[in-house]
């Protein structure tokens, strides 16, 4: 059943939860009265299209609307969860949170996207104090998953569950904290990071620029993928954390940083890191910035994917989620064998695409390779089947590019077997977009032992299912292109 | 000319300079009274050579000689460079110096890996003090590019520029600092993270593993794109960065951290942390962490790389510089054109690889793909021609899996033209490991004019160039495989 997602004031962060939870297909009813509110909104929603369904290897569900509403108890009618990302005035928060409390159902999660307020102050003199929880995103809301779920002592253990639950199926990570402080857990370490990074700058010691590429080109990209500890226990080597912190420790006490000493905010300092900034990144536009970090982001979560680590992990964990009740979720047993088997839905991701501007001729391959992978799981040579010490390896490939596609675009694959029989797989794909067909990848595949390394027979289970498949599929009329060689005539 | 780095204290950080050092083509020599340097070394060389090698798309020079030293004297001997890592006592450091410039020439970098000591310390006694410099890098020192570079006021300039020049000769990147501070710059952030992490734990607000997903779901995978200043220039929005420092200044002046308190370092803070970095990560060794986090860097940095951003802009001006002198840096008219044209030398990158555990289809057609863009190139279908509307798209492939291949292994490509006349271009891969033919792939192309996307004649120079080959290439006698169609006899 769809679900219904209300945001209480739009903007950056209220925008990215909007595109969030459309996206994954929740309608959603925005309220906020600023008249730029439609517009703001649909800037993010736009940068969300371009980037969020490809993450993924298989196609988020339709989109949800986005209803834009004249009053907070409108919004939040049959609302599942509320998001509140009004300024940060604790008044203004708990005038929200009394009209919102008012109208919206009592077993929906309430969710402050605050990073100044702890729940306990949210939570004063509401109505119900349990269904007030921070829920703290990261910008872009859209892109990365982290949430810091901090529901106080107050909080409804059930509405944490729920709330995690509905979290994790729209893709993102709750962490939850079990004891509420001040700025909750990351914005601590942004805040001492931003603090001795304007006395660096105030005292010409390093630029901004300098300053980022300090940390992009070092310790940046190992956080990005490990944290803090996990990188520490490596540098640490085989004599382990102990070994780490007794040799880190002890400059703990050394006099490095100005930490605890706030650079007075002057004029001057914010023009100082304004030009500086302006140098640095002002040949591209904050559009063009928002795109560039996009792709950044993308292309290292999908990175991280195929790791099956880190962010990437999280995106594996959802994909499970999505494939449930979908076709990319039957059983061999569930497809009719007269049919071509659907074997992808999924979106171009945003790396996908080269300098001619659409998808790229070895990401075709990679559809198709990943199509093959699907039918292969299919017919019962799954993870668990190679793990035994049986594959299946592709020994000849035939692609037509016959029209091209662009990154966003939901493409699926279709696949018939055109020979299945022993250790020998000839399969048929059809890739489109909606009824354009773009691409044809005919492939030939062996049996393997993955012990010796040669052809060998798969498990009888396998072969009756190809065979199944490889007979039904022979009463079709041949596709077109099939058994094509390069340089014959068409 | 083939250069020698010394390098003075091994462990890990002398280690990662060593690999970086040779995997570049440089001779190494190492002294290290330690008598398991020699063994440490080469456990961290053995994780370079698995990492380093595929981040670029040309492969590195071939592997310099690693050699053990008995003395500094002998370590030193016609070193370009010298790098100091020995244990951070400024006692220590002084006598090695000592040492050192008494036997090395005096225009060598004399580079000192400290995180803990500013130069004009090291520098103290020294016989050529500027000379000496602190060059500190980030662990694992042969992926991640970031030196902090510090001279001091009594660095020479001359030097100093060369240093930047054969660091970036290796892939690196020289962060000048202009003025020395405690702990240079990027320990500063991590000092300040680190410290507030301990109280977070020690406080019981949150787990090392929570604090470690705090990072890198959210703030850490931004980091390791842009940095701090440019990431808050984006969240600013279209008001810019003196918006952003207006709404987020005030907050530095609330009492969030607990900054320049620093937590007492008791053995049950130290049990407290390693038992839960135990609980974290140690289902995994450190060597397997190490894998993991360098299967991450790869995959991240090569993303990177593809967008020309961050780490990977760093790689593709790496590559530039690589390419010099070498075949792929060749002109059309340098190169025979009654021979197969070599069009790539690469070293399969680490995450090119898939579950069964060879370098996965997909990915022999990106390098095919990669090969028919430096044919391109060559025959004057460059960068600049594209941009001004015309370009060759790929109609039909055919590829021939028929050996496998594994991550790190140096692959070659020689190309050669089948039918090159008008817009059409029928190109005839073959990909090698040494002597042993692991694929070929056949391909289709036409030219198109990128306005109308639709078929289009070459410019005369670029046909002239194709017709040349085509031609040349007629003489030899046709390859295996030429024109076959899957399913037809062998």
């Amino acid at each position: 059943m769809t679900k219904t997602a209300a945001i209480i004031g739009g903007g950056v962060i209220g925008g990215g939860w909007a595109a969030r939870f459309a996206l994954n297909g929740w309608t959603v009813q925005v309220f906020d009265p600023d008249p730029e509110a439609e517009r703001k909104i649909g800037e993010v929603m736009a940068n969300a299209r371009r980037s969020l369904p490809g993450l993924t290897d298989v196609a988020l569900p339709d989109e949800g609307e986005v209803r834009f509403c004249a009053s907070i108890a409108e919004a939040v009618t049959g609302a599942d969860w509320i998001q509140e990302s009004v300024p940060e005035r604790l008044e203004i928060k708990h005038k929200t949170f009394a009209e919102v409390q008012a109208h919206c159902a009592a077993d929906a999660v309430i969710g402050s996207s605050t990073s100044g307020f702890k729940p306990s102050q949210l939570q004063q003199g509401a109505a119900r104090p349990g269904q007030i929880m921070v829920a703290h995103p990261f910008n872009p809301v859209y892109l990365l998953p982290l949430v810091e779920l901090v529901p106080g002592d107050a909080g409804d253990p059930a509405l944490i569950e729920q709330a995690k639950t509905l979290l994790s199926g729209i893709g993102m990570y709750a962490l939850h904290l079990k004891k509420e402080i001040d700025a909750h857990v990351a914005d601590r370490f942004l805040e001492a990071v931003w603090r001795e990074a304007l006395w660096l700058v105030k005292d010409g010691i390093a630029t901004t620029e300098e300053i980022d590429n300090a940390i992009r080109y070092g310790f940046g990209i190992r956080w990005a993928q490990m944290g803090l500890f996990e990188t520490y226990r490596v540098a640490g080597g085989e004599a382990g954390m102990k070994h780490f912190m007794a040799q880190f420790g002890p400059c703990l006490s050394w006099p490095w940083t100005k930490l605890m000493d706030v650079p007075e905010f002057t004029d001057e300092l914010v023009d100082l890191i304004a030009g500086q900034s302006d140098a640095q990144s002002g040949d591209l536009s904050i559009r063009e910035l928002e795109r560039v970090r996009d792709n950044n982001l993308v292309t290292m979560m999908r990175g991280l994917k195929a790791q099956d680590w880190g962010a990437g992990a999280l995106l594996n964990q959802q994909e499970v989620l999505m494939r449930q009740g979908t076709e990319m979720g039957a059983r061999a047993a569930d497809l009719p064998a007269d049919q071509p088997v659907p074997t992808a839905r999924r979106t171009v991701p945003l790396d996908w695409t080269d300098y001619n501007g659409h998808m790229t001729e070895s990401r075709y391959l990679h559809a198709f390779a990943d199509a093959t992978d699907r039918f292969m799981e299919l017919i019962g040579c799954d993870a668990a089947y190679i793990s035994s010490g049986g594959s299946y390896f592709t020994a000849e490939t035939h692609i037509r590019h016959l029209d091209e596609v662009h990154a966003g675009a939901v493409i699926t694959i279709t696949t018939r077997v055109v020979l299945g029989e022993g250790k020998k797989m000839h399969l048929f794909h059809e890739m489109r977009e909606g009824d354009r067909l773009l691409a044809t990848g005919e492939h030939f595949l062996l049996h393997v032992d993955l012990e010796t390394r040669k052809p060998s027979p798969p498990s009888p289970q396998i072969e009756a299912n190809l065979v199944r498949f490889a007979q039904g599929h022979a009463q079709l009329p041949a596709p077109d292109g099939l058994g094509r060689a390069i340089g014959a005539p068409r």
